[in-house]
């Protein structure tokens, strides 16, 4: 049985704690740290865990707990890592480690200065089908592996700061692409080097600065080639597909869209479809189990597993680190619109990275207020605000993303 | 935590022990029962499971224990729930309940008079895709149903006791219809009355007596019908697929064969696929955790978390009748022609079921005797048995089922 | 080259014509009727045809057509034709042959008397996909054909005559079986004699006294059983499938709905999406080229080519005779509630069909006025028309399919 | 009517062929050329065709005839849209129109010159399902188009002259990317100036010089992005899909292996699959009519109907040179590992091609001497050839390609 502190209680703090709780598990979030101290309360609530926190060292000190699993924004993981760590607690962190190469070092380095266990919480990675894949994969079904493709595209994100490059350390490839680079790298084997990469991206329908939409490739010694498709733009739900092609036979995975469950209602239902889910009538992709379906019931269990076995998990902070780099050279070359090196080895000496901007919701307005003071995207309209993304949430209420015109600020409200 | 004895150690035994011992479950199997002591004991070394037992009441009393669960032969199943009703322990019974509706009703019976809790293992009805479609219809998104169709169809089980109607209780509908007759019940609506039940069926290609293929439709009071389709003759794997129409939409699942998992191989990789696959090359559609996609998973989660919370289950002794007195309905009608009433009120008075006959192993003879002894299925040829289907076991081994041309006892050899 | 007198001007007489001048055909309709003179001369105005006649008999005696096509409701079937053998020309007849085998034997006398070329259009047997199947069937691909399904569903026909069981001599059997039927029968062989029939029907969702859905089973010589399924309940689109299986293999085609072409949009594009699809925007699965999808041009191409070459046509009227037996059988089932025999051999002595009541439009009042008049399904709710269907037309304007409430009568508006 | 001169009788010149004289056509191919005496008379007499020639300017000068249909290999097509020209007929010129765009732009001058009608057999742009998109699209469903992707992938192509880049203009890029290009550019709008273009390109399989895959990308006039995938190591058969994401939609295409037609066979059948398919027997995927889902049906139709209307076919010589002009954006970019212009207004000076290197048959040898001298891949093993691609034909023969270890040169041999 392991005892955590959950740190998060957005999205992804649910998933984890319905997954942590899930089925018929012997583990238990001991402790639930959030900002606000009435969301960490109302989470424990719900959630039916014992303590809540609104102080981050507190909740990662707590002494029942033995793991701490960090579901935060990319800008805080390295305070929770670093904290996790002076703390000498098992941490598993979420997805990107870091916004850079250079973060997610400082956190690997964190880890084995205080000699705790850690794992990278890539979830896609350990979805049952990808496991399988994997596994034949290991077996010679496909050969010598020469390319895969990772495709991971839906409306959007849905809290504001994945909005905002300082906060998330940049758009669409640090938000999903960092899944779609390391499936590729686990089916092209992770004693493959990669040595260069290159990466289109681009601005294409949000009033925001980072890139909705990339595509990129990465090479790795012995030639495989492998590529991803980010968006945030992409209509009809979330589209998540990987294929796998080697000199012996080729995969197909479709996790979301075309998984065997169709459905079509001129009725609806009323309630949630699955996660990006576009319209609740026609016809409807829905999938059996989410959190199953998306990795996380296995993803667990390894980490857990491994962390009572005092062995390494599948996915560790150094494949974190790895897919930072990647990153890294991706952005390099959306700029530089070459191949660009993988750097590994050379550590940069600078991050070079300017402090988060406060992210400011919008609190001083009523959801009504802002509502009517939203302005289109062409040019000559009025309103303070440019709407960036409306997503309705599981609990039926409704999520405005927006960008204040003045300061550029991006802030939500919800009603 | 459920401390639990299995019954049975074959392939529903095992992935029921899989599936309590998976992911980071908290029961455990204390105890299991086969009727070889060798057996037994492997299959605990195996599972991890401390006690093993070749005497039935000794492992259903076995005080550890609190929760027996049945995984044998359908001929055993009312032995096991007796004794489980005797010894005041929870029993959770595999699919069918009965062979008839008449052996359905005195274990329903027995527990009923025992206070005991029970659960009857519908595994089909708990899929995750299964669990979210009931949920949507109950929801409204189908309007009134008014059509069920599930087929369930491979190319044959692997024991030998499946295929000898005496101690299986049929055929194809025993094995898989009642799958099917749930599935449909619980999309039509559990308080809807089964009124009559039309079944065709044959031999068609087995050299056996039971019905190898058959098609049936039950009609439901408000006039739903429900239609299943079953076969032991189905090639290119196991094809599980329910689809539901109503007033207000339709709804397709594809449980096996198309669940977004595509792979080509033309080197294969030298294990095992999924259940029934045939061919290890070529175009073959794996599951992802095939005991999560089969059902198993969230099937005991709902068992055990409704005998720790004494309530019932979804899936009950009651149900399990009722899928019988719909199966018996069947067989008149597979006979007579015509829809025939099902019989719910009024019980038959004279079950007229013969003992089992004894089902002998080829014991006396190695695998490779009785492979050169098989004879064909044309006439005029020669040899001692009819081969009825030939399988590779997950574990690389070669089951054959037999039928003694002379005796017409069905025997296996593994080798 | 043929020249062509096209019968009728409804969607079928419009698909004909357009898969008749289609692609780079050497083939022209040189006249064409419609009962409505106005309706003729827009319809050869539309397809550029140099001649329209709103009689019968000189359309199908105009001496410069050499191929008659029977578009027309179904009890003008047995007229159409008597009148092309009386005028000693090629005679093509749309699905069913007759309303019964009765009528369709008459008819299949008549042409046999006075020896001229006749083809059944059962155009669904022509898909390309069924051809090719049909031939990997027939060079041993399936062994053994054991078993076919056979679907055809929608949310229901765009004409009021089909709904009328005295002009169309039932409902959903009548209009979609006769497609299932003689599908089934041309994968187990036309060599198998249909043995016996069994069909459940009922009137499930619209206010007609035919049967709008329908469940039959035909079992042929040698064992081999033929399952249809024909719904005019369906939701989500045309539900077009076969399967077929058999010793050695299985066949899934879907014609319709997952053809490899899907679309999702949230804008709609304001034009016809398909033949009964429902809605304009979010997932729609749109067909390539549905002529072809639906078998016409290897239809023609097979009719027109057999009356060339002095050939048979792959269907004949015998076997639109038959397929009317079979349909026959199933009537009786499903009112008897047993297998019926299929009397081939042994004609009926009376046809016993009264004639056709008169069918009216409600042209006496607007369809403003009409649907102001449309009284609900449920009871205490007035107005004198019952709803049975609308439907968006290819050209933008919307169908409705009304029943008098008083006279029973079926009618059709357009606005 | 059109009376069509074919040049070419390998795959192609037998598909297009096919097509022109399939279904109810009026159009008649009266002239068919090959290099080889034998063979233009077996083409001929195999496809109805009056009259044959081994003398490329007699058979396009052949006064019957008017349209030339080019189905020769790429380094021939300048000379023999040259001699059309010369003598004024209709020319219909095979993809892609040159081997770079300096040869496209010479054949484009040569047919403006001449003022003859020009069609570029683009066939994959007019399969039904792309037609459809297209509409779609241009009908708004998509809203503005982002993002398209085209991937055509297989194990390689039949005839030993697509292999050798000196005959062929390149590899994969130049034998498929040509397709998926203006697929890309169809859907994104041909008013929009491609900009610039980036492409990967490895030879990860074959003993060859020339890319046997390729990713590239290319940037179009208002941010939209197309991607292409191509490849000669796909296994599996035939990949052909195309995907179209928009600011209101998304289009998904699959062409050939997911078309709603699948087969599971144990026995096989023992003909012919589909084009590229692999294997007999397991699952297949059968098309319906080839030549009607690879677009040549609708293709031709468009270029006849446009020739007897005297008007622009949808697909022109201009576009053939547009798409070459991009291809060779994409070679110059695999060298510099970065984004390069796509050079449309400025015509390169110097096309710098060397002479196509004489190309031989093995054919003084017997396919079994050569079959015997075929030594393999690895280090130290003998033989004269290394093989680079063995298929099965669609008659049944074997034919084999293979690169003479001294020469270089790369022959073929069927038996």
């Amino acid at each position: 049985m392991a005892k955590i502190t959950m740190l998060g209680t957005g999205l992804i703090g649910t998933f984890y704690t319905q997954t942590l709780h899930g089925l018929r598990s012997r583990d238990r979030v001991v402790n639930v740290y959030s900002r606000s101290p009435e969301r960490a309360k109302a989470f424990a609530a719900e959630q039916g865990i014992p303590h809540a926190s609104s102080d981050l060292r507190e909740a990662i000190q707590d002494t029942e707990s033995e793991v701490v699993v960090v579901g935060l924004p990319n800008d805080r993981h390295a305070e929770a890592v670093r904290l996790a760590a002076e703390a000498g607690k098992a941490v598993l962190c979420t997805k990107p480690l870091g916004r850079t190469a250079a973060e997610a070092k400082a956190m690997l380095e964190a880890v084995e200065e205080a000699g705790i266990f850690a794992g990278y919480l890539e979830d896609l990675v350990y979805t049952p089908k990808t496991l399988k894949a994997l596994a034949s994969t290991r077996n010679g079904a496909m050969g010598r592996v020469l390319w895969t493709r990772s495709r991971e595209t839906h409306p959007g994100p849905h809290s504001a700061w994945f909005w905002d490059p300082a906060r998330s350390g940049g758009g669409a490839i640090i938000d999903m692409g960092c899944h779609c680079i390391e499936i590729g790298r686990s089916f092209i084997g992770k004693d493959k080097r990669p040595r260069r990469a290159f990466c289109w991206g681009a601005t294409q329908v949000h009033p925001i600065t980072a890139e909705d939409h990339a595509i990129g490739l990465v090479e790795y010694e012995g030639g495989a080639i492998s590529q991803f498709e980010v968006s945030w733009t992409f209509r009809g739900g979330m589209d998540l597909r990987d294929e796998v092609s080697g000199t012996e036979g080729t995969i197909r995975l479709d996790h979301f869209l075309r998984t065997g469950f169709e459905m079509f209602t001129a009725a609806g239902e009323g309630g949630y479809v699955a996660e990006k889910a576009e319209g609740r009538t026609g016809w409807l992709f829905p999938v059996g189990d989410e959190v199953h379906e998306l990795g996380y019931v296995h993803m667990f269990r390894d980490m857990l597993d491994a962390w009572e076995a005092h062995r390494q998990p599948t996915e560790t902070f150094y494949d974190g680190y790895l897919v930072n780099a990647i990153i890294d050279a991706c952005y390099a070359s959306m700029k530089s619109g070459r191949f660009e090196p993988v750097k590994i080895e050379r550590w940069p000496e600078d991050i070079g990275a300017t402090g988060p901007k406060t992210q400011a919701r919008a609190e001083g307005r009523t959801p009504a207020q802002v509502k009517k003071d939203i302005g289109g995207r062409g040019p000559g309209r009025s309103g303070s605000f440019l709407e960036i993304k409306t997503e309705r949430l599981p609990d039926g209420r409704t999520k405005r993303i927006l960008k204040d015109k003045k300061s550029g600020r991006i802030v939500e409200t919800i009603d």
